[in-house]
């Protein structure tokens, strides 16, 4: 428990520092309390009221101070940056703390990837990092289908329980096997609510009696509402409703209507998936609170959402959530309640950021994680042509959902080879954690590709390695790239390429913020102006192409694949015999 | 955890139970939703909404309905009854659960009086009930004060900790100690916070500096504000606030204007000490409900401070407080929003009250506790007479608090007697849980007795048995009287006498809760009328008169003692030599 400054909360002894004239925006009694002192040692609030002295002052003259903000749901790994620095790109903002899923890097990784990063987020000094553990590692069992690197059955999680940055399981994906009662799942459940800790879900689009049935099972919070009356039904059933606003879903606007007054509690604000150069461009939490106000939802209300409500929902109120004594010094001191835009940030008690400016020592924690690209390249990715009407992998622009396409393959040499007049390009992916050599190839058509190839060692959710291109030894070439830089996204066209490695598990960079997002544009442009790509984020898109869960053709390493709306997999060939 | 219902929830088989036509009053999503359905099985809801079948159906018929009704603080040894009797007075005002401080019965019985109260309290059928535990037994170890039966360290307190249906440390009265960060006082806090259950507050005129230490070092709720201001900066600094109203602290109105729309998380409601009497006369939570919306508060809002409040505080909003699939069945059926008078109560899915009538089964457990008077009684109580001046208690009218008074005391073959001209009586404290003969006297001014003797082994905090009376012969056959019914509250006059014999550790009675409440008012009747006692609730001031942490003047088995405000006992004779 705490270290004790009880003379100093009895202010017989001088705290280290005060901040005085605050206009506290009290999330516990509803009010603003104007003029008032808050006395911090440590990294602790001692005493909130009047007379405090201190080793140090910040004189806030009246403007605004609230507690740091708290988001709900996010995979920080999406944001390509290790902790500490996404830590300082969030902590300007007003962030004080998130609760991540790391569910990507528990597939690729498993424990190890989970600890890497829960070694990462300690001490990091800007944020506070709370973890749900990945309640759903393989996303598919199924080895015929995808070769999966990593299980994490309820054995595994009781371990990750133990760790106490813990706070609960994260969203149940698999809702399938909640409504058939399904024991392994079950057990998951109900061993993290023995423990006191919480189950988040997500259940999209899952409404009356299943939506019942998966809440009476133990499932406590939704995230994945993309409309109002689907959202406002599980409020009433009882879920917490994450308001979700990522780089690629975005709800906000939608959900903002359930806020009634009366619920405050039971809502709370997300970020899920969020790409660094948003974040830079819009901000984090913060944004999303001036978005709600701007919206008409009352500032107390929004900014109760994303502390006291979350604060109180993950079991930690105790510590964050509100400004009192025996709270970490987590405090944002803002000129309005309307940009929410920090002039001061103060992270356990220490100012993180001020004018404008992080105030950063640079130091990082130094944590490492072994290799996790062990791809082998076959020689020879040619697909024999032996009819006349072939599949593809039609992308669907703005969603992650993907059509069957018929096309009448063009041959060379007796092979189906790409062709940029029918916008059929080659997909590839390659098997990357066991260098067992396994490699599936077929079709896509529309990324408007003309030559060369790009790839990605992010690929949802088992993170194989993705290669799409118009040539086979482009295609190998890009492949051999990013296997040699451990992981990345890259481009290539004949000698000329654009990279951004990300050698940690192959997800994310271990270089700055500043640096991955030029990174990422300088690839984007690469793609656009060289390839002559016209998909906007080809990157996203070609991170979803081996999700064998999602409608309708997909592939892995293992093959093609057909997926009915939700059906199981059913391998394809990629020639229709006709 | 709760049983498997997975296939009534989705609706795939029928439930026990299905009330149909419900206006719910969500406490979860802040609005009245009309004609729901509400599925039960067993004791629990296992689904809302619509198109379920049941075995047995109530159409609700447009009726409100509301989550069953929680007591965030309650001593049920108050009401003199059992917790069977008193769950079902307090169900038929569709209360569901209560927080119950077993303080009276701990400082008499130590582990064996709470072990008693919650084997009484399980399975009654009729409400929860929730323990925290008393977290100072005895109030003052000084034996030469008090004779102290029963001592609770925090060793004691880890094995109450360890009970499943304990959620909290009890009111902590020892603010001084808290302050002066007293190591046993620290240990217990921490103990219980440690474990993650809650630490109730006694914070009464506390504010300031004090207060944020109290708090910082873990308290987290106080019953204790009478006024607005000293509730108003409790709730801003980060307490939990419940609001009280019981049969003698009253602040209902004074503290209802904290409630803003915006703090709603952080206000409940509490008993505190409520008699039989008034229980029958005003109802129980619905009264204070009842109140706060004619006072003007929504009833959406007093609802929630009354439900979700007080379950999400508590740590038991997983399975009350809401109407929600795996909740527990406690569901109110009302009229109106304005009355609160339950049409039906149903508890764990059974209907307990219907048509102003209980479903009672008649069925008590069968839970005993050993006799706890041990008195040995004094053949002389006699006060030798040297002086010209004697000091009495004087009592002072609808407070706790007493006087010191002097007087010309009237004396008979030497010795000081009682003087109804003076209005001054004898009051003498017998120690009663060891036999050990230990006794004190004194004299008292203010019940207007004017002959005959009463007394009551009610006698905060260590409960004592205290008798007034006009004659030495009186007060002694009165103490008998209560001796050999195993404790209780009577009065006599030579012959005649009233009873209520109260033989559970001397506080409470083995009657139905009629009975007890027709001996109440017939032995005030009989102090008033044949004694001519003008006190009006004469056996509540005798509770008192024993405390000696209170000021001003206090009779022990161990003597006269004077308290300052905020000052510690100090032994004081009856005779002041002048």
């Amino acid at each position: 428990m705490k270290k004790l400054h009880l003379a100093q909360a009895l202010g017989d002894v001088r705290a280290d520092l005060v901040l005085k004239h605050c206009s506290l925006v009290n999330v516990l009694s509803g009010e603003i309390e104007e003029d008032v002192e808050i006395a911090i040692v440590g990294n602790e609030i001692v005493g909130v009221g009047q007379g405090y002295e201190g080793e140090r002052v910040i004189d806030v003259a009246g403007r605004y101070v609230y507690p740091g903000l708290i988001d709900a749901h996010i995979h920080l790994e999406s944001t390509k940056l290790t902790i500490p620095e996404v830590a300082r790109m969030m902590a300007r903002f007003g962030t004080a703390a998130v609760i991540t899923d790391p569910h990507e890097i528990g597939n690729v990784a498993g424990l190890d990837g989970i600890v890497y990063q829960m070694d990462s987020a300690k001490n990091n000094g800007f944020i506070d990092v709370l973890f749900v553990a990945p309640s759903c590692v393989p996303t598919l069992t199924d080895a015929s289908i995808e070769t999966a690197p990593s299980v994490l059955g309820a054995d595994k999680l009781r371990m990750v329980a133990e760790h106490p940055d813990v706070v609960g399981l994260g969203e149940m994906m698999n809702a399938a096997g909640v409504l058939m009662g399904d024991a392994q799942v079950i057990e998951k459940v109900r061993d993290y609510r023995a423990r006191g800790l919480v189950v988040d879900g997500h259940a999209p689009m899952i409404g009356g009696k299943p939506l019942n049935a998966y809440i009476y099972m133990g499932i406590q919070s939704d995230h994945e509402s993309t409309q109002l009356e689907e959202a406002r039904e599980k409020l009433r059933r009882g879920m917490v409703v994450m308001i979700r606003e990522g780089s690629s879903e975005r709800n906000l606007d939608d959900l903002l209507p359930l806020s009634n007054g009366y619920n405050t509690g039971r809502l709370m604000f997300a970020s899920d998936d969020l790409d660094p150069t948003d974040l830079q461009a819009r901000g984090h939490i913060n944004h999303l609170i001036r978005r709600a106000v701007a919206a008409g939802v009352p500032p107390m209300t929004a900014i109760q959402m994303a502390t006291l409500s979350p604060a109180n929902y993950f079991g930690v109120s105790d510590r964050m959530g509100a400004i009192f004594p025996g709270a970490r010094a987590n405090i944002v001191i803002a000129l309005d309640l309307e940009r929410f835009e920090p002039d001061v940030v103060l992270h356990e008690g220490k100012v993180v950021f001020r004018d404008g400016r992080l105030v950063d020592d640079g130091v990082r924690p130094s944590v490492a994680l072994r290799p996790m690209m062990h791809v082998s390249l076959p020689a020879d990715i040619s697909v024999k042509a032996e009819g006349k009407l072939a599949r593809a992998i039609e992308l669907v622009p703005g969603q992650i959902v993907t059509k069957e396409a018929m096309f009448e393959p063009k041959t060379h040499d007796g092979c189906i080879v790409a062709d940029a007049s029918q916008d059929i390009a080659k997909v590839c992916v390659f098997e990357r954690h066991r260098g067992s050599g396994a490699f599936g190839v077929a079709f896509v058509r529309g990324f408007g590709m003309k030559r060369g190839a790009m790839g990605s060692s992010v690929g949802h959710d088992s993170h194989n390695l993705v290669v799409v291109g118009m040539e086979d030894e482009e295609i190998l070439k890009c492949a051999a790239v990013i296997r040699d830089m451990q992981g990345g996204q890259a481009a290539v066209l004949g000698d000329e390429m654009a990279r951004l490695p990300l050698p940690v598990a192959g997800l994310m960079s271990d270089d700055s913020a500043e640096n991955v997002i030029a990174m990422e544009k300088a690839l984007d442009a690469f793609c656009a102006q060289r390839l002559g790509v016209t998909s906007p984020r080809p990157m996203a898109a070609l991170s979803f192409m081996a999700l064998p869960v999602i409608p309708t053709l997909r592939i892995t390493d293992q093959g093609l694949f057909y997926i009915a709306p939700g059906g199981y997999p059913k391998k394809v060939g990629i020639l229709v015999n006709s």
